[in-house]
């Protein structure tokens, strides 16, 4: 019977996400502490986010049993439907930018990540509060052999209308080669 | 079409669990970094879990919709059962441990929290690396106005059998007047 109490109006649903809000928040705030410049938090983050994607692709590819991506558009397109869902309960808009077709941004109406950040203060105003996800997302692409660069090129809590990462997937020696050769 | 390859057998579960495990081992080592005693460590964790549970509190009473709990061995059932398996995805099993009735101890089989970790090293031998999450389990019940002490009692992160956090209910000055009068 008091399971049945319990269960409540909408189920018990597994949300870890709120506690990696969290955590994430009071790893930022710890890293403010220690390092007085954005610049090296950023560079801080990013690294520590290039660790968890090296890990985290495992369960991504178990998890989603996805299938091998076939092109730059493919992946883009899967890191923003598949993975920002499965992880942070969000589907960024993708578009690509450049004509050469390796440039893409992920474009974020919501990010679940600052829920509980009101807005950065004055004098870290070139703090990048999420470059985590960048260098999540730099890690476990170079997991699959894709060597790429991740950034933020806009950000809501710096006052930009949308949050914006940008992804440039840098092409293979041997793509060149062969591009040259055509 | 793609949306269904993608799809994948198992689905796309919403699964922020590995992404709070990870960011949270880099918020131990970034610590460990910080700090040489292991005590510092474990100060740390817990007031940054503190911090986590007066704000996770409201998330947990929107999302499990429970009734008030009359006593506080049906709060330690809450936690174990609701809260646990709702933020880590275990439910840790509850015994009484005073003839009092104040003290509980959650003793976990698996904890997930820790899923990625092989062992402490030997310089760390004092570390209490889940400590974060004696801070969160005070925190939240301060802002239900429960005062309560919550440590670790057992750690298989230490070659203990398995996981044990106990918390003590500090029965409040009304309490200790209305049994001393009877």
């Amino acid at each position: 019977a008091m399971e049945v109490i319990w269960q409540g109006r909408e189920g018990r649903k597994l949300s870890s996400r709120e506690l990696f809000v969290l955590t994430y928040g009071a790893l930022v705030a710890q890293l403010c502490k220690d390092y007085e410049k954005d610049e090296d938090v950023n560079t801080c983050l990013d690294r520590m986010g290039y660790g968890i994607g090296i890990r985290l692709i495992d369960d991504f590819l178990a998890r989603s049993a996805v299938k091998k991506c076939r092109s730059y558009s493919e992946t883009a397109d899967m890191i923003a439907q598949v993975a920002f869902k499965m992880y942070l309960g969000v589907t960024p808009s993708v578009s690509c930018s450049s004509a050469a077709g390796n440039e893409f941004s992920l474009i974020l109406d919501k990010n679940p990540l600052v829920d509980f950040v009101e807005e950065l203060p004055a004098e870290r105003a070139s703090l990048c509060y999420c470059n985590l996800l960048c260098g999540v997302i730099r890690g476990a692409l170079e997991m699959v052999h894709l060597a790429a660069e991740v950034t933020f090129l806009q950000d809501r809590l710096k006052g930009d209308a949308v949050t914006e990462i940008g992804i440039t997937f840098l092409r293979k020696a041997e793509d060149r080669k062969h591009k040259r050769n055509k």
